[in-house]
């Protein structure tokens, strides 16, 4: 199986309640992809500026993440600038600067275009036809998105989840998609769209994956110290994703189940630096210690 | 062993989005102790007025309570008023008259001196001296408390905890008792205040207990129509002190995770009608069925 991930490629400036770091590599395909690589060499498809530093191509490579989807154009990468307050749950985005993003029409180069998953990961609904079409066959469909969209593409978005088959949302962005406060219900509007499974994060307060005929959920893992909260939905999915590619796409209970532990131990190491510094580290030694050690919190 | 239950025993008037409900029976210790008798007789301690209804009383008398510890007084039960948003989590408090509530010195009956485990739910932690002078052997002390009491007599509270073996409280509470945010060193700074367990209740995200040397949690079972989230905390309370009861208060780890299961299921009957009305007409075979659909709803 192959995993493709086409996302954005980010300098984030972070603010904290005690710290600031400027411009520090982010962007939902960067973390999805270094998550998903403890699984799975995933391809990447994505944009980035003249800018955008040749230590972390390298560590991508490194990390058998295949870059040949990714374009370097003349220009400046995508930054944005988040801060956040004492509650690590709540952020606010205080400017996004798209540059080489703003007008990124994804081009799949020919090695990628028959992978078992395609992760549509954060971009404009209104680019997964043309993403879908250059498939050479149906692969299982991922699709994550953001307030942004919903807000601005409802329609677009709506149709987009006619062709996905999994969909990580957050719950705040769950209750805005579909006017519903009850997950359940949300849940239920959503598959009725298209998606097979809604993967609905709640942040420190875990996960649930609604299937057609089961449901099942993990608690967040528990971290004393939560440095930067940026890019844990996107590892959680990567960690998820690489997971399910590296069991052949297989969407059986006992996967899923896995899949869920797999990317919340990822989501929990990527919270305790700034930016991907943590999972950019880590080992698969460390990610199999953890997976333990959840399993042993979560088991009745 | 056996269970004492000391609370509160009201009437509540409820409004919802969708409903209200005038002065119908409540109280943490009628949640708790019917919740609790699935597993074990519980003894309540507490003063109703003599408006209190006859076929409550005669309920409590077909599940087992032992109400001996029930003071019937001239004047009127409390009575408690509350709205709930569309959120269900969201409840202003709109008016709560103590009546004969308001000067409650429970009295322990001399059958219920030497309990196994004894419950304080949500009373002035100032009685708890005089309460725990009345056992004649160590029982294991659990308590829960609320806002009322965190805000007015923080350091009464404090030197309460002193005592107590078992802290319910929910994550709003342990945050304004502690000042922290993270519930990790919440925990840390109660448990070194006296309780060996912390349960800290989530509402519809689940609930966490933190040991000495162990954590574990449980998601909130997905309900699709939460009608009346009154009591809720006060069932699980119930339901998991209940469990510990029936095995004799051993504190394993296996028996720890089990009661966390029953106190949610337990807090999931509850919210599905108004009031005591759903767990009053459960059945404990009912009961096991959704723990055991809980079950596999956590298991990886």
């Amino acid at each position: 199986m192959s995993l493709v991930i086409i996302g954005s490629l980010a300098f984030d400036t972070i603010q904290t309640p005690s710290e600031r770091r400027e411009k520090i590599v982010g962007g939902s395909g960067t973390y999805c992809s270094l998550a998903a690589s403890f699984f799975t060499p995933p391809r990447i498809v994505g944009v980035v500026g003249e800018d955008f530093p040749k230590d972390v191509l390298a560590l991508f490579k490194r990390k058998k993440i295949d870059v040949r989807g990714l374009e370097i154009r003349r220009g400046k990468t995508f930054h944005w600038e988040g801060h956040y307050g004492h509650d690590p749950n709540q952020r606010e985005t205080i400017r996004t600067e798209l540059n080489v993003f703003g007008d990124f029409r994804p081009k799949l180069p020919a090695p990628y275009r028959a992978p078992g998953i395609v992760f549509l990961a954060n971009i404009d609904p209104g680019l997964h036809d043309d993403i879908l079409s250059q498939l050479e066959r149906p692969a299982l469909v991922a699709m994550d998105t953001i307030k942004l969209w919903i807000t601005t593409k409802p329609q677009v978005l709506w149709r987009a989840l006619e062709k996905v088959d999994i969909l990580f949302v957050n719950d705040e962005e769950v209750r805005l998609l579909t006017g519903e406060t009850n997950l359940v219900r949300a849940a239920k509007k959503i598959q009725s769209a298209g998606p097979r499974f809604l993967v609905a994060k709640k942040g420190e307060h875990g996960a649930i994956v609604f299937g057609r005929d089961f449901v099942f959920g993990v608690l967040g893992r528990l971290c004393e110290n939560v440095v930067d909260p940026t890019g844990a939905g996107d590892s959680f999915a990567g960690g998820f994703l690489g997971y399910l590619d590296s069991h052949a796409g297989e969407l059986d209970d006992a996967v899923l189940r896995r899949a869920m532990g797999y990317g919340t131990v990822l989501a929990s190491f990527n919270v305790e630096e700034f930016g991907v510094r943590r999972v950019a580290a880590l080992t698969l030694e460390e990610v199999e210690a953890r997976m333990a050690e959840f399993r042993r919190v979560l088991e009745f």
